[in-house]
């Protein structure tokens, strides 16, 4: 399966505007299945899988090494795989563990539903943002990353409207600084519908979500999207924007804003 | 709460090394419990805890406004915060859902006792490797990052003796390329003990525990490690080293194999 996927973008350089190809990383849902058993579902580049599944297991504590593992199969065209383990006793005590709720790492099989949820969310009219107002924003934004220059490891992540940044949060995990600013703009009694969120971070799809249920319609990264979060925002018509960088900056979806 | 830890290291630059202070992201294990119960364990950087709480809470479905929120306490000092919330069907609902296990993405009440288990682990003899050994390797490492170049979009964990790679790995998240190697690795039947891991993205505490848990005793990355990582490292006598980057790289335990 290929671990790319090429897709038409809008790419900007001072006041240049065109149409061009470029290579997007796959995002793609694993979901391992453990004695018959669902166990996890993965958000991975689909290349190595078994042995993303095996060292999962290991990680997880369901097997100590390759004595403990019967039988494996991959259906890589639906992502799934089947491992068969000896250790049934093991599988027992971690299905009646007690860490039952995924902080929106790259698990959960509730994933494909939640954006069937969402489609009802779909945005109606996208926030008509102006290059030069996304420039300025940044351009504020990169100033405000004084934590990241210090240790080189936190990312940061604000909200915005057009003119300002509003709010402004680190933190070493990417989904910890937007649930900051998510919790900040609740505890505050914001309306999100016309704000903007600026991010240092990847845009997987799980951030993308995130950002989909404040009703945000505006994400704008300094790093690069998904493949998977690039289809969900055209899905959401939602305006997803990666590597802004002074005068550049890539538009992945709703294309019309800035034509 | 200070969101940074200043530390001693080793600067390797060239044929210079010498003993600096560095600045160090701290990362702090923070749980949250909802109407009493204990829901996750994040890992954070101690800041904005409140928004974090509330924000979480937001995006995992618990509450969807301030109208749901009836008390916050946050114990800053213990790393605790306590929501009580009005809509406490939604909490049962939670607690009784399916997705049981981690993917090690900074969640796990079980953390600490991990680290308490491992102590049994401790290495005995550091891996005895050479600055310029570390140099090729890691010179290797950048040349096989391709997909990183085309993309920008993955993170690259390879598995090394002091000469060569062994494996290399790609993925979107870097749990799952670091898995990925694992599994690479008991698929094979590699005596792990004598390897090394590269690996292009942050050394967290998790990412330190998975190697630990493989019985590798040595972990370089091209890029920053937290204070928690730092302090496990110690704990266990395993080799942390970050910012390898050209001539330069950066100690942050087992100074003396370089002295």
């Amino acid at each position: 399966m290929d671990i790319t996927k090429n897709i038409e973008i809008l790419k900007i350089k001072g006041e240049d505007i065109t149409k061009k190809k470029d290579i997007l990383i796959r995002e793609y849902p694993f979901t391992i299945f453990v004695n018959e058993k669902e166990i996890v579902t993965l958000l991975c580049t689909p290349k190595s899988l078994k042995n993303l599944a095996i060292g999962f297991l290991f990680s997880e504590g369901f097997i100590e090494d390759t004595s403990n593992i019967l039988n494996i199969r991959l259906d890589e065209e639906k992502g799934l795989i089947y491992v068969d383990i000896n250790n049934s006793n093991i599988l027992q005590e971690k299905l009646r563990g007690k860490r039952t709720i995924t902080s929106g790492c790259g698990k959960g099989t509730i994933f494909y539903n939640v954006i069937d949820s969402f489609k009802s969310r779909k945005i109606k009219t996208p926030l008509d943002i102006k290059i030069n107002e996304i420039k300025e924003l940044m351009k504020e934004f990169n100033h405000k990353s004084e934590l990241f220059l210090q240790t080189g490891g936190v990312h940061s992540v604000a909200l915005c409207n057009k003119n300002n940044i509003l709010f402004f949060e680190e933190d070493i995990g990417r989904h910890n600084a937007l649930d900051k600013i998510i919790g900040h703009s609740i505890l505050e009694n914001i309306n999100l519908k016309d704000k903007i969120i600026l991010t240092s971070g990847r845009i997987s799809s799980e951030i993308l979500i995130k950002v989909a249920k404040s009703n945000i319609s505006t994400i704008i990264s300094r790093s690069a999207p998904t493949s998977l979060a690039v289809e969900i925002a055209n899905e959401l018509n939602m305006t997803l924007m990666g590597f802004a960088r002074g005068e550049r900056m890539n538009v992945y979806s709703n294309f019309n804003i800035f034509n």
